[in-house]
């Protein structure tokens, strides 16, 4: 049974969406992928929203690009946390995506992350499990652990071969 | 019967909502105004946009601000033309409310108009039923014409008395 | 007799503007293409926004980029709806024509798309006429569950595939 | 003890932040309120937010203006989850506030929220309680059930006395 | 008989235009000022703008907000130069003005000032006559040492008071 | 003995400037062209400002990009018209330049035109000239013709063979 | 002596730039103000800055608003560091004044603090002098932890009545 | 020993921020480069900059780029000067960036640089030191009599073979 939702409005947020479903793979939580439009596909969009708590969705990451009203309208009518993630978009770089999901009105919010963020999203939907599942709230802390020694990692080489030939490698 | 629809998410638009409503009036238009929030009660606005176009409703104008998602809700399920309104913000200028509306995904046209531009969207549903409607066609091109001698008198004025009269006037 | 004129300052915006007339070829609209600038040519783009109603023109779509003043000139003197694409800028990614197109003073709507919004330009024109042509209500209302079943449809893989192989798809 | 912890870099960002306080009182939500600054007191912050999940904080509301660290650095350091609040700004409209809390690198997520949107700051943070606490889940719904009846009542009275009516009482 | 003319799509224009006209009357140049709008009355427009060269005009100054159409038409059929001034606005500060003026098609510039220059566009319309005219060259000369001799004149104040008497004086 | 004079910051701008030289060969104008960085050889800039107008030069076009102080620097010492070209940038495309141009302070206009505008400066220059010089008010008004007539003959190519055939040419 | 030249474009600046000369008080660093502008007198200009660093002058702290070219002519000729403050404007919010002073070309570099910032910039100034300035040195650390006790004492303020009296307080 | 040091939070900025180190190496001043991301590893992070005076470290460059929080951490608790250099960012172009480090909350400024600025980090870095080091000092006169020399150089390449030739070089 998938803990979290992955909804997009379109097949070309996929490439950007997989790095949340990829993430979520990685610390241990289920989640299932919805292609689904707020604009194309009203009326099957609201019956899934409805039904997903009673399916046990605890969090709903919604990527929408342009003027993207899907995240919004998941958190209109799913109670529980919707994460929304900004599509970077051509003409304006996502600054549309980003003001259309982060602004939203009084009492109804959506988790913002960066425009393209995904991977974020997945790692916020974990955060937000781990409130109350210390196994995920473990994978979580692991998982800052390995980007802490990742970095580290790479500062050690830098000292040793010095920042050309990190480069050149 | 109502040949337009105003729908605005919260009735702090309606100062500016209004004055889409004053120029159908001038213009023999036909309206009817109503709040309904894409966020706050979308079941409600499902079932008024199914029902809008068997009602005689023929263009629909719907203003909004921040992640303004109603106009595109509005295109998304009715089938006939939906203008929209981004009402200005008081920290982005209201460029996040543009964003949201104008920069539709393929398939869901909203005929956007200027921030605040309460006024001409109901020009603009004039002219849509002008179309078919010479009536309506006239009233437009009766207010272009009025306008037009509106400027022209403001500049005869000017010639008369000079600017710097015209400023202390 | 075309129902919509397609208009545009320059031929480099021709492979945008071609979208709205693929998309009124589906719909079953009739429509011209001309390119007319309004800065290079005033008289002759005057001469024919003043007689297109009476060849029948009922919508006009006007795409420029830039400081972007056809569709308003359009707007200024054809009494019927003009429909405005602000084409995408290579150094300012098309907020220039954006603001160009839809920031129109009060009493001159254009009712404008997306930036590189032809598409839509195209299905909106054709909600306008929808207003009073069963024929194309019908065949827009038809291209709207096209919309939908594709959507599902893409759905329907991915819940059969997974995103892994639709993505190597 | 307190399930949420509200913090600000200055306290002039109290006015905005207490309307999170405010929302979370009315949800049944414990929290504390704290003034720290990333930039000021460095050590402090560091060691106020290794400490906090001991303490019971399950969730962290940081708001913070113009180059706005402090969500970033709870997120950092805190395991569970961040919501960031951009503040307004005089110059910007609050753009630098919003681009320095959404635009966090990949690995540690801040879950933004509109500028100046603490209000729906309380709100996420009690959804993400209401994931493993049923009765504050109970309170988001009501909340939201209330919102949707003003919205309604509203609407209502806009029918009853019409829009010049209303916008003169 | 004017040198210059000044015009502009609406009255609201006419507090910042006149800073133009102040200017030039200090300078000793000629000019009129007139209201006339490019998208209410195009064919008056039209008219004025390609009688001018011949009633005398050397140099025009057009002023205009939002989506601001009036500079790049009068360089569309006026052949000597056009300077544009884009008026600032309440919603997006006058950057939708500055774009609409400045980003012209390549083949008709519009010389474009600062958002409100009305003072600069007088300056710069002296400047332009004064490639010909040695007395008006002597003008602009004039106000600049003035300008200068001003700038040294508070310098001067500023090291004699400080700064602390300076501000409250 | 050079009429226009053309000078840019460093020659990575020469490309885009030259455009400026190529229209007034056009045109029959004369020009010099320079590189002089306003930041890196102030006293040669100076020196060469201060000499320009007693060797002949008439019009000065100086491009930049970045914090594009040339154009600013040039107007602040040559008593003539300075047009300013803002170039466009790899990161900001451009706004940077432009604002850095535009919005020059009370008193010391440039003639700015759009992002990588150099032809249209070339244009500018001449049309400025004009005021004075009737051959080159002549070849500018002959240039506008050209122009036009392009736009017609492509116009009547699309008449003849049809976007699709147009667009595969 | 002064260590520290600050200078600004018009005395309409002076308020602003006065808040890094208090800090400079404050900090024990000796200061000169100058109103100096780039585009009005740049001889004066280029004369004071080829003296600054015979007279003493080891810092130069330059604001500047819209096109704000003072700070980088500044440090084109002034070899010491030269820290440019961008000025708020009412248009624009300043973000014009930023972009001409922190997107210098490469060669010439301005140390660029916020919009407004002059008192990070006195401060700024300070830390450059404490680099070999003991003194200096101890009074910039001492005023960083002034500003940590403030914050934990409006900490503990809070703690003690609550955010509810400290507002009304 | 190293007077300067140079930070990026992720090796993903170490091309650009090699450019720093190169200008150094040419300036004669020593630098050492590390790796250390604020998110990610804030107690190294922490530890580092306290112990970076006593081991020599007399001026920060720290790069870093989205919601980049690097600089301002430095600035915080380093007390002598940090330099900030904005990233250019895929979606944003560097903007986001940009905001994040500049517009530092008082009392702890951040001496920013262009987005992608590097060189002008290392100049503006041996400029601070060059306030009590002679021989820096030199060094930065003799780069800038390079600069200016180069530039010279290039004006006179293009007066000797026009611009043509000199584009075909």
């Amino acid at each position: 049974m998938a803990q979290v939702s992955i909804v997009m409005g379109s097949d070309s947020d996929m490439a950007v969406m997989s790095q949340a479903a990829d993430v979520l793979d990685k610390l241990g939580v289920t989640y299932e992928m919805r292609i689904l439009s707020a604009h194309r596909q009203t009326d099957e969009l609201v019956e899934y929203l409805k039904a997903a708590e009673d399916r046990g969705i605890k969090v709903m990451i919604a990527g929408a690009g342009k003027a993207a009203a899907l995240p919004g309208m998941c958190a209109a009518i799913f109670h529980l946390p919707v994460i929304g993630i900004p599509m970077k978009t051509s003409d304006l770089g996502g600054v549309d995506s980003l003001y259309s999901i982060v602004q939203m009105p009084s009492g109804v919010p959506v988790a913002t992350v960066a425009i393209n963020g995904a991977k974020n999203a997945g790692i916020l939907a974990a955060k937000i499990l781990a409130v109350s599942d210390e196994k995920v709230r473990a994978a979580v802390e692991a998982m800052a652990d390995d980007m802490k020694a990742e970095v580290m990692e790479k500062d050690a080489k830098l000292q040793k071969i010095g920042h050309k030939a990190y480069l050149n490698a």
